[in-house]
């Protein structure tokens, strides 16, 4: 298989050579048919998300619509909604606490968006320039606290304690996975578990509070409450595994970032500890220049793409994601079969599906 | 009167010659008789401080401690635990609400601090190394942002909407007002009314929520609970007019920062709106060179002391933080006289004697 091109998740035939890395239509359906589901709620939810992060100060709803505008996939508000439905929540006709919460979802993700890119100093975010490449650094840092207070202040006006203990332990979460990340920036001999604990709290975390605040919202025992909370940190894992592999092998137009962040970054990846463990010691000198030292050439990222593509890193990244994914499905059996548990499956295959 | 010297807040003499600018023990006075007041309380404060700002990642506690070891005044804590007190909350014997939010407090205040310091790139804070210098700009953004979860981690706790709505409120206050402040800077046609938005926004909103909490916990009445939030805002707003006087005015190893900060950043404060708008056609030339166009030599800070001296800018921005700071000892007169009240009295006072 060729560096550069994007290989499949199949487990089974991680070599095989690997066509476009568009998605197909087919791969679109999960998500397509959970918001076709959702139907209202999700405009609903737009809808606060739009009224809430207004200000008097112009330059906040101006910075956070060029976010919103960015249109994400909605994901984790997508997960917040869905999950009250499963969980019997009435839907937006007969309540719309989940709706709120959805949006609260949103908010944090987005502050730590604007954060993280501050962070980063990327230059693309969702394929286009970035709110910190527009707006400078100084707005986004200011305008992710204004979103991370809004979304505290929409909990504070649902009023469940519960949910704001839920949002809060996440937001810590979140920051101590990103502060960790930092610290393992960088470093080859990082272990892989340390990785997965900076993956947990950057990504799951949000991905099982999302989940749970819809079982809480119902009104549902603890046991749904822990399997929806599993479900979530178990495919937020399964994303950012894809997300990381994606960096090494999608098209620069589909996944709307530039191929090779992460390795221009030194960030420490599944694909990189794989292949830097995989390695002889001419290819551990490269991961350390490159990665450690941080001293890169024209032609690194082509070299650490064959050195990926020799040891399989990103079909095995791929299958570990996986494994996350089917983990995440059979969280969910404490459920009865039904129309929305089907949706939150098929949304574990969608985040498989997105690699290939 | 000598350009570069501090300038007497005592309105009736403003343009007197003035001595030194560091405090004599006597004006530390009001601060240290609260802090004996408070006792216990304050050393159960910092205990909690230090005890919820740990982390299984090292470096948030490590970076946390830098500011905590920099030592502020822990002013806006010292307001909660005091306000509770004057509402005849019995102090951390009989209970210990008024402690754990008055650490709330102070990590909302620690998070915007280092978000602060990212964002206007100062390289002092409290007269140490800022925390943005020595760890970096990445790790000041995600400190803040754990500080901030965890603040509201600590309400969550604390089982109060109340006041988890009176300091999330408070939290969007702030970042727009950081970001007002963000869109006047460099702008001097901005209107004294907007600098006030700015300054009620960045620094007021906290200090009155920090003083409103106090009447809070202690289940006081609407009128008293209105009534400390009016104490704190005037007493935030003369505090911050005092430090933008301060920053052309005080002597550097005082104020703990380097004089000249805000002119340097082309920052908008009441000094610099005062000193063009009294300006001829010059003086005003002087100011959109330096603070419009940021092009800024050598002896500009010197030349910009002097035209505030000749107009008597730092004078009259202290008359206004004093009326202020009498609007905040007037807002006490719902509660009976007694220690509590004196103390709070006093600080509004000390407040303004800082820039004598």
């Amino acid at each position: 298989m060729k560096a550069g091109q994007t290989m499949t998740l199949d487990v089974a035939r991680p070599l095989e050579p690997h066509v476009a890395p568009v998605p197909t239509i087919g791969d679109e359906d999960a998500l397509n048919a959970l918001v076709a589901l959702v139907g209202d709620d999700l405009a609903a939810c737009n809808h606060t998300i739009v009224a809430r992060m207004d200000s008097p100060v112009a330059l906040i709803p101006q910075l956070a619509a060029h976010l919103v505008a960015a249109g994400g996939k909605r994901l984790r508000p997508l997960l917040t909604l869905a999950s009250a439905r499963l969980c019997g929540y009435p839907g937006s006709a007969g309540g719309a606490r989940h709706v709120a919460l959805a949006a609260c979802v949103e908010f944090i993700h987005t502050a730590t968006l604007l954060h993280d890119d501050v962070v980063d100093e990327s230059a693309l975010r969702r394929g286009m320039a970035s709110a910190n490449a527009v707006f400078g650094n100084q707005a986004s840092v200011l305008v992710g606290d204004f979103l991370f207070a809004r979304a505290f202040q929409l909990m504070v006006e649902d009023g469940s304690l519960r949910v704001l203990g839920i949002l809060s332990q996440a937001a810590a979460t979140i920051a101590e996975g990103e502060v960790l990340q930092l610290v393992t920036q960088n470093d080859l001999s990082t272990p892989e578990a340390r990785y997965l604990d900076v993956v947990k709290g950057k990504t799951a975390a949000l991905f099982a509070a999302a989940c749970q605040v819809g079982a809480v919202v119902a009104e549902r025992p603890a046991d749904e409450e822990a399997a929806l909370a599993e479900y979530g940190l178990n495919l937020g894992i399964a994303f950012q595994l894809v997300d990381d592999a994606l960096d090494y092998a999608a098209d620069q137009a589909t996944l709307g970032k530039t191929v090779g962040d992460d390795f221009r970054e030194g960030k420490i990846t599944l694909p990189v500890l794989l292949a830097y463990a995989a390695g002889d010691a001419r290819d551990r000198a490269f991961w350390r220049r490159t990665i450690e030292e941080s001293a890169q050439q024209d032609a690194d990222l082509q070299h650490a793409l064959e050195l990926m593509a020799a040891c399989d890193a990103i079909g095995m990244t791929a299958a570990h994601a996986g494994r996350f994914a089917a983990m995440a499905k059979s969280a969910l059996k404490v459920f009865p079969d039904g129309r929305w548990r089907r949706a939150l499956m098929e949304v574990a295959d969608y985040t498989i599906r997105r690699a290939r």
